[in-house]
């Protein structure tokens, strides 16, 4: 068997933490296939880690191996774990959260706490700081290589055990959604909602049509206005606002070739939230 | 047949977007072998994709498979297109001005429209906006694969009808050359410029001669001194500015261990100027 | 034979420099399996690869080939070489510095310089500026696809030659040990010093015990504190600085997610000096 391997971090590409972990799972098995999901999460932070996992982990081949590091409590008493999703993927991470869309979103089907005695780089020796190369990446090498079996990780723990960030769940209104403001495509600024299509669609707009949307930091209003449902970027015009279905069929807000985020300084996170209704004609 | 894939894109790599495109291509066939090209090319800058696949294009093997995502037009009625080189190298993209050094500097043998409904992820649903993973890292992956041949992407169109950018010409006045500033070496701030090794030759310049450079921005004068024209960095002061053939063999300006774009706030495009001559003894 | 070939450089990876490279290694042997170290090397930082070298390579398994290109002398009469370590790696790089660490804290077993008439990407012409790519990257997909022996790459040179930068020992005076800060954990802020745990674990400073730490720039002091010895960030609180083991066996100084660097506007270089002492209780 030869899995692929993806890693994914808050490490950076600048220094030589991310080529430790390369070189530890090639080490282990020069056949891998090792990738990156990214290493840009910013520092520390596991919402972000959790959320760029389930937007991609469904494009990869079932038996991928993902290891994840964004580890704020390295060295504390936090769990390491493995898991096999309902997709039959495999994720290795510290349990701290960053399973939390996968286990509700997508399903936990078993997990497994890490023995980190058996499962650990040989001589590794008194680093108590780097965990990523020393228990994750190497595990996650030797499972992807087949050269042991998920149950030869550790034991058995509780798929419920898993431990989760608190999520909000949008709240429908009248005829009014309420989300939040989950994370941002970094690159183009557009926000992405916890409000998905379906729901959306509830409020009855075409394509084409007219939405208001509002947009709250805490108590303060940030933005309203009313702007366009559009299939695409292309369907409004240069600098327009639009609002639109994301790649991960949740509701989203930008700027054609703009950044909606830098615009108006909307940021993420459960006090910024977002409104939406059809807009009276 | 296992051709290499290379991907480029204005997506950055901070979020899942382009590791998207890495699951669906190895799910696609898992024996691929991917790499990257850049995902920073500034958003929406076709002018620069452009570019850096001529940069590049040339060190990669025949039969290998580009992938260029810089698609300002995502959702509008641009075409799809995949073309062969007549290096047998394959490149796909929207049509939309990323080949105009490909078809200028390198030429087109042949070039499909992609058929968008038989060449898209299955089940890829209603997300009009990410068609480099659902179309063009999948119809990649397809062809370098072997799944697929170049015929079935699509029907043939004219290699002429390949979109180009406006491309300005050096000119020869007298003494003097002036072209544009294309691009920048990113990294270390050097200026490349349009115009030819071959034809700055003709103004007879040896190595180590000196030459007159002005650089305008529209009509206002941004530089303009004497300088050396050098082999290379080593030949210089460090801190002193120099003129040299680049890795493309067309004319670049530097300053030895600085950025001569920050040194001066020289900026890219056809509003940027700059002309050329042997200096007087 | 195929060795993993690993490439570091200072070229960033927002152009289609580092591309270039792994097409031409690609062209030499499709085979190859070719990673990253870093190419975020801040420019012209020699000490900086230097570091990063000696910090991975060890992970890293035997007759892997690393492609070093940080290159200040790009086109003088600068050597270019390659060694084998006692390891049994190889690096190839510009004879400037870049195997400081490697020969004074892992040893050089064999050295060669670069025949560059033999050893150059066929006509690769008249561009003297990208010797990474037409020496370095071409050399290091020879060697590792087995196109070439270690003895075919050029003379022999004594290990001895091999260029170093200079570099300052800790000095123990009393109590007290006075080091350098040699090089930041970039993404983390953390401050990474040249004082082995061994040196320090004279002081007789158990885990949770205080440390006396000072830092200077040359005679200005820049933070004076006393502050925990931990074994990992997760033993402090957030927030507070500690002093630990980095994963290199040397000690450094970090606050628990904040970064260091930043708060104080603490850099690294030989004029960066740090003390530490066990605190009187």
């Amino acid at each position: 068997m030869s899995r692929l391997l993806i890693f994914q971090s808050d490490f950076g590409i600048a220094d030589g933490a991310v080529s430790a972990m390369y070189g530890v799972a090639y080490s282990v098995c020069p056949e891998l296939k090792i990738c990156d999901l990214t290493h840009e999460i910013p520092q520390y932070n596991i919402w972000e880690a959790s959320y760029r996992l389930i937007q991609t982990v469904g494009y990869w081949p079932k038996d991928s191996v993902f290891v994840s590091v964004v580890d704020p409590g390295v060295g504390s008493t936090r769990r390491s774990i493995a898991v096999r999703t309902v997709n039959g993927q495999y994720i290795i991470t510290p349990d701290n959260g960053t399973l939390t869309h996968i286990k509700r979103m997508l399903g936990i089907e078993d997990a497994r706490e890490i023995d980190e005695e058996r499962n650990r780089l040989p001589n590794s020796g008194e680093s108590y700081t780097f965990h990523g190369r020393d228990i994750y990446a190497y595990t996650g090498a030797r499972l992807a290589s087949g050269l042991i079996r998920f149950e030869d990780i550790g034991p058995a723990v509780h798929p419920d055990s898993v431990v989760e960030l608190p999520v909000t769940e949008p709240v429908m209104d009248g005829d009014t959604i309420t989300g939040t403001i989950d994370i941002l495509d970094v690159r183009f600024g557009s926000l992405w909602t916890n409000i998905s299509k379906d729901l959306f669609k509830t409020l009855g707009v075409p394509y084409g049509g007219r939405v208001e949307i509002a947009i709250m930091n805490d108590t303060r209003e940030v933005y309203r206005n009313i702007i366009r449902y559009a299939k695409s970027f292309a369907d409004v015009y240069i600098g327009e606002p639009l609002i639109y279905v994301n790649s991960l069929d949740y509701i989203a807000v930008a700027i054609n070739q703009g950044s909606f985020s830098k615009a108006y300084n909307v940021l993420t996170g459960s006090n910024w939230k977002i409104s939406v209704k059809k807009a009276q004609l």
